[in-house]
């Protein structure tokens, strides 16, 4: 084989990969946003199929012989190539390791436990979601045991998420956030509570929808190539490319946080995966590396600037319901501290702690130490132990979030090693722009091209660890988050 | 190879092909309804591969070889079987005449023309349309080149979208429409026109949206497997098999009819495609043969029967603008007839005409005899001889329709096929079913299971002619659609 030809060859290989990516992600999407009801088993039919043929075309004899040849002659190739085949070499290791009937069997369960979870949360039944994590716990464990066999299998599956992460790193991070929030948290339940009467109240669902694209523009989002849909619970997603990038949000008609933290939060990743420099589209360098999506939502979304930009512009879509209030009444009732049942709507001081109950689980599931049909009586109690609070159903408890549903156990830890890390991009980027003014003028572009030139462009051409060391010039230090909160919530609640 | 092998092959490639059709048609659906304004080139990215891997396999060397294996122990197999590897063969020995490289560019130009198509019909500018239209008039003469280099070009076409329809029988079947249309016509102009004023005012689009969600569960579409979204140019897509089915409108704040009979047509269209037996899942034998969209928006849906159904269900809808009507009025102002621009918002009377004009257009390019460039001007010259309206720009002109920037030429003829094939369907089913009391009750179950039972379960296993002449037990007679139409207008309009 002639270099050239194969790097040719390797081209058209990650055209046809990313054209399956882009039609499994959107009959995904599709599922939970358009799709009439009933129709999740045809669905899953056709995802088996394209599972099936894309697990064929990146693990099959040809593809390997030619990723070997590539990696033989690596030195001949330029950076982007070189780093792609070694990801994508990486990847096959993996895969290899899974025997394809297993996969395959995987992929329809994920399907499967997809419609289950949504009915089970609906119906607030665990019973009826929990056979199907039960068997994807043991698949977990399984794939885990077949990829790395050497490995503790919690390990394994933070590592796949966020990379050179451990449960040692873990709990030493857990540990000392733990020290700084639960008395912080103690410190603030002492003070009279503060109001969040001006983000309740009846908000239309149109002017709410409205409002997440006027939200989505302010931040910078491309409104041409990143599109807005409505889902139970939020995420986003890339569609062959990121020149096509999609969030969801939710409409609570009785607060209008949720929805709008919930796209700025989404927009946080949007922003990320569609950053990439425009040769890496189609490639398996496309796309973000780990996610923004905390950092825009709380350090920016829920800064003092950005309040001050905000609220004139919510008092033109909910006239009525802002009438009588003020900048600073807004700012505090989006900061508002106060243990609560639903991660996703948690506060910046609690919501490391429903992250430490998540990771408590996952870990004691992955170690054997917890059975799937504990998790309830479990999650409950821990909710009782770290936030003091009785979880009063599962919809609300263990059936809260679609995670475990898609397979993601051991995802959770880089949720708050997110929030940690943004506190240590701010103090960076403040070197550079008035990151304040910025905020106050509602004019993300400065920020954003920071981003873009640090850290969105690479894609996933660096490693996270080795993206975050070259912008912090320094190691990663927890404690500059929990010098953030302590000095913001001092100042919020007058401690 | 053993043929219960070789049968099994064949079911899995069957499943194959229909993983990429749900692909690939979400992909457009999704192009029509949801996706960002900017991402047309990402999608047609995708769509290039997923259509090279779908040619390849559909018509690659195993599959052939395969086929003809099949082909050559046809009688061991079943009649499904038989009759899906028959068509299987009749596509594949199309498609081995066409170059690869053709058919690919030819699937890029589709994504091209159907994102320029939009921009020029919104711009009201042909010219921006023309060199797109230039090149499918091209490649269609080239294509059917390749395919029937014996047949006349749009013969071959019109063949190719209603089987065994040559333009012999196109212009026997249209000179005695027009023999009986045009003196009809012409005694309804010379009567005091009637008001359609009870379906013009202004129309919440969220109450049509509504509305048009109770149509569909009145035609008997199960909303579990059938959704509604909205587009420019109302269609039906089935996405994999019959089990997912999407329709799409258009709401007209000013006219409410607009959506209202786009629905039914689209239900037509929907109902056939839903009703395969589920055997036919998954293989090329799903899906409606033909169409029974206009029998269902007009025969049915703009009978006397159905709109003394419907009056009362608008009344709920539309109190305000509905207040001051009768029953009467709505059933005169659906079945106004009027000389006027756009094809599908024509009554019955002069809809066949719209469709003359295409054919004798298409016909004409088809056989060199017109130019693109000239199709305006025609265009134009047409309405005005057979209609006696000007055309003020080509938005409401040749840019209407959606078929040509899609690759269908020849498609047109079927319509007008379909409306007269309705007339024949009503008077064979009323000599089992008393149709008029089922439409005022707004019943339609016992009218789709004598559809289901004699058509649309078969699917594809019957040509469409043959499925006709076993329902008709007699062949087809364009005279009773011509009778069907005298006798109803001239009780509408007193003739």
């Amino acid at each position: 084989m002639e270099l050239n030809e194969a790097r040719a060859k390797y081209k058209k290989l990650q055209e046809k990969l990313a054209a399956f990516d882009h039609a499994t992600s959107l009959i995904s999407f599709d599922g939970v946003t358009t799709a009439p009801k009933g129709t999740a088993e045809n669905r899953s039919q056709t995802l088996s199929v394209l599972t099936e043929e894309e697990y064929l075309l990146s693990t099959g004899k040809e593809t390997v012989e030619l990723l070997e040849y590539l990696d033989s002659r690596k030195d001949e190739l330029t950076e982007k190539e070189k780093r792609s085949v070694y990801l994508a070499l990486k990847d096959i290791r993996q895969m290899q390791k899974i025997p394809m009937d297993e996969y395959i069997e995987y992929e329809k369960l994920m399907v499967e436990a997809d419609d289950v979870w949504h009915r089970a949360k609906e119906a607030s039944d665990f019973e009826l979601f929990r056979p199907l994590l039960e068997r994807i716990v043991e698949f977990t464990l399984r794939f885990a045991g077949y990829c790395a066999p050497e490995k503790d299998p919690y390990d394994y599956w933070i590592d796949q998420y966020a990379e050179g992460l451990t449960t040692k790193t873990c709990d030493k991070f857990f540990d000392a956030l733990k020290s700084r929030i639960v008395p912080l948290l103690k410190r603030i339940s002492e003070k009279p509570q503060i109001s969040d009467a001006c983000i309740c109240g009846d908000f239309d669902k149109k002017a709410q929808e409205e409002f997440a694209y006027e939200l989505m523009k302010t931040i910078g989002l491309d409104l041409s190539h990143c599109g807005l849909a409505e889902t139970e619970h939020p995420f986003t997603t890339s569609l062959g490319s990121h020149h096509d990038v999609r969030i969801t949000t939710n409409y609570h008609r009785e607060n209008v946080s949720y929805s709008m933290y919930s796209v700025i939060h989404e927009g946080g990743h949007a922003l990320y995966d569609s950053g990439s420099e425009d040769e890496l589209a189609y490639t398996n360098l496309d796309g973000g590396a780990s996610s923004q999506s905390r950092f825009y939502e709380n350090i920016l979304g829920r800064s003092r600037g950005f309040i001050s930009y905000l609220f004139p512009v919510m008092r033109r879509f909910f006239p009525e319901q802002m009438k009588n209030y003020t900048e600073e009444d807004l700012y505090k009732a989006v900061n508002l501290v106060t243990p609560s049942l639903i991660r996703t709507e948690a506060d910046e001081v609690t919501y490391c702690l429903h992250i430490m109950i998540r990771y408590d689980l996952e870990k004691r599931l992955m170690h054997g130490e917890l059975k799937v049909k504990d998790l309830p009586s479990e999650w409950n109690r821990l909710y009782k132990e770290y936030l003091g609070i009785d979880v009063p159903n599962d919809r609300e408890g263990v059936l809260q979030d679609s995670h475990w549903s898609g397979g993601l156990i051991g995802y959770f830890p880089s949720y708050a090693l997110g929030s940690a890390y943004g506190a240590q991009f701010l103090r960076k980027m403040r070197e550079e722009i008035n990151v304040d003014e910025c905020l106050a003028k509602g004019d993300f572009a400065p920020i954003n091209e920071w981003n873009r030139e640090r850290i969105w462009k690479y894609g996933q051409m660096k490693k996270p660890q080795d993206i975050l060391e070259d912008v912090f010039g320094e190691p990663f230090d927890p404690t500059v988050y929990t010098d953030y909160l302590e000095k913001k919530y001092t100042g919020i609640y007058n401690l």
